[in-house]
């Protein structure tokens, strides 16, 4: 079977799941690939209802995302923040004009009584993304981070008003236990050759969607290969806090501390080649170029994996 | 007594009331001057709370609106509209990015619990405006549109989506009955030495008010002569649907009109000098030139009312 056949299911964060996602919907016919996304970085903004995971994933997939950044629209302009501003608001979290839109969308039909499922596979068919992308689920789910110097600040406030400087003492994630996967995602997982976890950060990105119980017992409980892919390489996080995080919740910053992290949910791991073998029982391992800046490099590590994966079958 | 130094409170609806307002905040002490806004018009729309008369005049009073259209901020620019436009969607009401800041300013404080009085007067202060600007009441008041061709509509959807032009059937104030004006409104009318109802659209602008019981009772109650200003000159309104709306409703459109559906809240009536005098048991009338193109027309008009209402007393 050629990797082009199998239907594979990526857990995506922001930025760094993205860029996976995106080599990923490069390689795969479109109905092949699912994207489940972390919504635990959502909040209410001025009104609007912001999901910056979701929109990471759809502007990178519909090409409109700012490559410099990673986020945001390319070229967005921030009139209306501007004038924000100039009311005298703080306008610590940026909110370009076109962005706006999205978020505006996204308002006016979640406050119709639509479901984010829905409001997000509109979403993309307008900005002409065909492979699915399904926020983990439709129930709100909030990160919660306490900080040693701020008190309990929601995930925004901990990551873009404070740029993640406030040392984390432990995350929640409110409104996980008793929030429920969508039925699509428990479709895709369930229909899943191939589970990815993108190298997106565990705590803040992944962590969301395993503590959703239903989540994470369809991922326990999906026969299909699951592999994790490093988001720290050389002990350093790729972008964001994931490195800091980890020491300061007591983990050492390496790919098997990943790997760990995960735990027996994974089948296999890819760290990165710089990196030594991370030491692992019952989980199988390889190193790849897990760097990607350019188009190409998604392209080649996307393929990387899903091969990798595919000889396992070969070699059983 | 200078009539600048009476106390003046205008009732005002957007675009006509605005502009005397303007030439009263021209002519008088700011702490002399309170602007009492209709909010029937106002709706949520993709989750903004907006208040389109508030805004007009505001933007009036700041001297930031767009002069050609009498509403919306001067030079203002559609990126968030033409994205929502590329998004497929319906973009009817014209939302600038400069004003979308203001309701969303607006909308982040009514979802923290402020009221639309403190609200609109953090924004005044933030635009430089100084004269009191108050909504009619904090509690939200639906103009609902009876139609004989699209059934009941909202305001915004009779008014803007539709351009007015469905017959007119019958109106309705949502919320009016249990609605109750804020403290300062009554303050402002106890208070009052003057009361001016600007020349704005009365069953759309000044009704909502009027169908408030305790508002329609303080203007009752309100020992200070009470002045209208004709909407209506020369059969035609100086702008938007008055006089057609008048003949949908069986009124014929002129000055007499106008004056007889306010009745005996009216001490004094100004008609327009282009028109007869109207015959009115009970109310002093008087013809002025009532149309404002430039500053100083509103200056002129402002003045030319507040010293034919002063003379009153003079001739007592």
């Amino acid at each position: 079977m050629a990797i082009t056949t199998q239907r594979v299911v990526v857990l995506v964060g922001g930025v760094g799941g993205a860029k996976l996602a995106l080599g990923l919907q490069g390689l795969l016919p479109a109905e092949n690939l699912t994207v489940i996304v972390n919504t635990g970085d959502d909040f209410w903004h001025y009104g609007l209802r912001v999901c910056p995971d979701i929109d990471t994933v759809l502007y990178t997939l519909s090409g409109r995302v700012n490559q410099a950044w990673g986020w945001g629209i390319a070229d967005d302009t921030t009139i209306t923040l501007d004038a924000l501003r100039a009311y005298g608001e703080d306008t610590w979290f940026r909110l370009g004009d076109r962005d706006i839109a999205t978020h505006l969308l996204r308002t006016d039909r979640l406050r119709a009584g639509n479901t984010l499922t829905a409001i997000t596979a509109h979403l993309a068919k307008q900005m002409g993304v065909a492979v699915r992308v399904l926020p983990m689920s439709d129930t709100f789910v909030e990160t919660k981070v306490l900080t040693a110097t701020h008190g309990e600040l929601s995930f925004q406030e901990y990551f873009v008003r404070h740029r993640w400087q406030p040392p984390v003492v432990s995350l929640r994630y409110e409104g996980a236990e008793h929030a429920q996967p969508s039925a699509a995602v428990l479709e895709a997982l369930a229909a899943a050759d191939v589970v990815l976890i993108a190298p997106s950060n565990p705590w803040l990105s992944l962590a969301p969607m395993l503590a959703i119980p239903t989540l994470r017992e369809a991922l326990q409980a999906c026969a299909a290969p699951k592999v994790a892919i490093t988001p720290i390489v050389a002990g350093q996080a790729i972008k964001g806090p994931a490195a800091k995080l980890m020491q300061e919740l007591g983990w050492t910053p390496s790919p098997q501390s990943v790997a760990a992290y995960y735990g027996a949910l994974l089948n296999g791991f890819v760290y990165d080649q710089r990196d030594s073998m991370p030491n692992l029982d019952g989980v199988r391992t390889i190193g790849f170029d897990t760097i990607m800046i350019t188009y190409k490099d998604k392209l080649r590590l996307a393929a990387d994996v899903l091969a990798w994966v595919q000889s396992w079958e070969v070699s059983k």
